[in-house]
């Protein structure tokens, strides 16, 4: 990569994406040989917001790299509750780490961090804004199924909030992908996502319903809707249900349809599907662990190391 | 052992307990020996429910053994609060992680997670269910001080709720032991308990008091009583006031009685008493770490590693 | 050091302060040197009030040492709910760490743990007692920039209960210091603390106002003033913006004025300060990591290893 520190996906040129994925692809191919790599890096794990599955999976990256991790805990237990500006910690933590991985609920605070601290810094998440690492990973499981190009992808569910749903559709656009997004009209697409995606050539198309577009798709990425955008429960009920998967809605599917997910799953998807060939949603989850064992390798050390 | 997963105490045969013990005891003799062998495996600690002892000790006996540990952390900061199903948190962690061990509120989780992934499963507490690795860190005890056969030993207060007791009284049937299980009438062994011992041919005798039954026993295992089992604060004193030791209630005992206790203690055991001789509850929960040492060393890699 | 514990910055001379700091910037100079001398040793981190810095900077400092960290993780997820003793908690912990780092609310609680058990305590915090590897890493910056002799000192804000405060004061009476205290009345040093240096000899003066001092002083060390020391919020108000410095305050400062602070700041000190060359808070917060590991390689293995 040609930063210093992951802040977004629509930092990212086709080359570095596929540099990434190159090295994770090698990764995966010998772990072993990447085991003691990093015995000397220590990354900070900067989580002001509850996390499992991000969280654990830069943990295991850094560790199967043969690199220690620090751990800031729970926002409950740390100087934060004493007053401290987020500048402040990041300037304190950068003294220990060699690079820190943010999750914070404020959309750009992990730009504003990365402009306080000569370590590299990788948005983890923040608010409703960017998850780029998610993308990374999103991206690698797609290329092991079809490749990135010649590719029709359907997005569904809530597209609003989703911010791996905003980060992923930005950086297809360096991909010949079709993009689907398929979703309530009260959760649709932020317009600002819309006139980017439009900006930048992408061809685009929305729809309410599943049905009509299903058959042509290459790859089906479902969101979770969650039950608090809703005031009400009933109106919550009966919009989930219609975005619900499960084996008979997938009778008029492709075959090697593969179905993702970017978990936790409540349940927009049927247990039935998990044993499928579609389901592609853990394989996605453990693609974290190369994709991000890439990502560090890119940041601490550079690939001629 | 034969199997890839420890999720009861009743799963292991004599020899698989006394491999694992032998292993421990190896360890115990030269732990440097083992201190690089696994250092490219993880393990996750995945405690649905608080825990000081068994956590640590896990995450000692990984870290002793060269691997490295990944934490799910509290309940609090995870995905189970959006909702996630144990199983899909089991199958996203074992894309993480060479082993895990569980603590889960539920009696079954850890059988029902085991036969959703492919890396071992460690159950390290299930409810009111199991905990063998506490049983073989007691049994470990136990013969490190008088061995396993020719042995009286007797078990003291709460063996309703105890999952502790059930899990080493059942242990024990595979040695030529006598079991006495004292406690009052309100936290007898629980009948499905009981049962299983007589079927088993144990040599099993219950009373109400300690005092006649004190001269015969090698071992007295101490648990605590908790106050929330009683709805009335002074019935709890007084039931709980006739099962504590002091220097005074030892003067009939064996001289080398040993007294056990699987802590955290509160009052069951008069501070007076850990200077002496009989004293075995720190050297028993330090023993959580050289048999949780072999008992990885069995699941992750094979004893020919 | 001639001890096996840290519990107070009092117990350590010149040599022993020296001697650490010495080791510290041979660490500094090369670290790599260091980076696997203890890959066979485990610190536990047992913290029972919140902390970012410490905590962070002993778990640093430990792994970049080639050391392993056990972590107690929060009251909420430990026996101490189930209401065992520091004293049990602590024996169980030493069978599984070669060192133990606590901090806890009592103050004493150092001093009584390390009576229970036989591996190194380090005391990081015992309520409104001692912080003494906080003493070291403040001592180190001090000689890093100026030197400890002829040495003239200011130190303001809350005097009454910053352990920080009162264990760096101790230290000092080592070295040929002058000490200021600047604080509002109310927030005066304690009367033992004072009576303390008094006895030792130490050049000690006292004030209510910065101006009059401050063009003398080489290090000016500034402490929070908590709101919570305050019944009415108005007072707080008045008395904390009397104890802010921020560029105008520095006009007759002399120009190589090192201004430190233990950190957290909330308005203590203002941003505009931070690009100035007087500003080593983060400079001092980062030293915790050599000096806490030159501490850990004086209580695990001694200097000679």
């Amino acid at each position: 990569m040609r930063q210093d520190h992951l802040i977004t996906a629509t930092q990212l040129s086709r080359a570095d994406i596929e540099a990434v994925l190159d090295r994770a692809r090698t990764i995966d191919d010998s772990p072993s040989t990447f085991a003691d790599r990093y015995s000397e890096s220590v990354l900070a794990l900067c989580f002001f917001e509850p996390s499992t599955r991000t969280k654990m999976s830069f943990e295991t990256a850094a560790k199967r790299l043969g690199a220690d991790t620090i751990d800031m805990g729970s926002i409950e237990s740390s100087s934060v509750k004493k007053g401290e500006s987020l500048a402040d910690t990041a300037r304190v933590i950068e003294g220990y780490a060699d690079a820190i991985a943010l999750r914070h609920p404020s959309e750009g605070s992990a730009k504003m961090v990365s402009e306080f601290v000569d370590v590299p810094v990788i948005n983890a998440g923040d608010g409703a804004g960017q998850h780029p690492s998610q993308t990374l990973l999103d991206l690698y499981t797609i290329r092991e199924r079809h490749g990135l190009d010649d590719l029709t992808i359907g997005v569904m569910g809530d597209l609003k909030y989703g911010r791996t749903v905003h980060s992923l559709s930005a950086a297809l656009t360096n991909f010949d992908a079709t993009q689907h997004f398929i979703s309530p009209e009260s959760l649709r697409l932020p317009r600002s996502v819309r006139f980017d995606l439009h900006e930048s050539g992408a061809r685009v198309r929305e729809h309410t319903e599943l049905e009509g577009v299903l058959p042509e798709l290459d790859v089906l990425y479902v969101t979770r809707i969650q039950r608090e955008r809703f005031p009400d429960e009933n109106e919550y009920r009966s919009v989930a249900g219609q975005y619900q998967i499960d084996a008979e809605t997938l009778s008029s599917a492709r075959e090697d349809l593969t179905i993702m997910h970017p978990l936790p799953r409540v349940d927009e998807i049927a247990p039935e599907i998990d044993e499928t060939d579609h389901a592609r949603y853990f394989e996605q989850a453990h693609n974290g662990v190369p994709v991000r064992m890439a990502l560090l390798d890119a940041l601490l050390g550079g690939t001629d190391r």
